[in-house]
């Protein structure tokens, strides 16, 4: 169990995919979006993961985290338990400096939609803001993606 | 992922504890009590599980199950993030010929309701009943752990 501190921000433009040294491919659902926690399969290419995520606290930055690395083939028959609908994304890997910046860009229902994403070690760190970024959008809750897989962009 | 196959009954009487062979105190709690799948938090002594269900089949027999064991640290600190309230119970395990019974004694808000469990290999498996055994509960709701959490034996 650890801290997540993050912030999330809009993109004005495709300049984040030529900074990107790696991409994967996401497919998200959840077994449950409840307010004061979230249970998540995802599948991240080879790879799946069960998280548990706490409620955020008020600015939205900071949330519990509990995450265990799951078989892929016991992660494919847990997505089919999972409450309508799964997320699909392509997460871009852009480095900005000594950080992260997770870029997803999303598909299906959610398709228009590109959002990034900073982790970061304290609320107040400073980072550098890349021209690409967008409008920040950190504890908006129509951007949490378990939010946006009940209630999608093509339907805001 | 396995399925779990599983009848349920009353307790007439205290006669199960003298004839079990091992006791063990629980403590779960629920971070999801969905229709379609369940998501449990176990403390089981000294170890600790979560464990996801997915739906029960009409006759509430069988049902999928994922199970890992987890940081018993972990577990406690999941535990504060599951929906009111937390199911407080010691099992005693008996012996039935080849199989062994679950027998719950529940406290707290569920005090007073006592549930024997037993888990088959197939649900036309014949087994033999117990003197203590009383009337079968297999499939009705109230009686799953996960729905006494919301509404326990106090409010029947």
């Amino acid at each position: 169990m650890s801290l997540e501190i993050e912030r999330k921000f809009l993109v004005k433009n495709n300049d984040f995919k030529k900074a990107s040294y790696q991409q994967k491919t996401i497919k998200q659902g959840y077994l449950s979006t409840a307010k004061n926690s979230t249970v998540r399969v995802r599948v991240s290419d080879e790879t799946a993961f069960l998280t548990i995520k706490g409620p955020s606290n008020e600015s939205g930055t900071t949330r519990f985290e509990w995450e265990k690395e799951i078989d892929i083939n016991e992660a494919e028959q847990l997505l089919l338990l999972c409450e309508p609908s799964i997320i699909d994304k392509t997460r871009y890997l852009v480095k900005n400096e000594h950080l992260v910046f997770d870029v997803d860009e999303f598909y299906g229902d959610n398709l228009g939609l590109v959002i990034a994403e900073i982790e970061l070690s304290s609320e107040d760190e400073v980072f550098e803001k890349p021209t690409w970024l967008g409008k920040e959008v950190t504890g908006i809750e129509k951007y949490y993606n378990s939010k946006m897989s009940k209630n999608p962009f093509k339907d805001w």
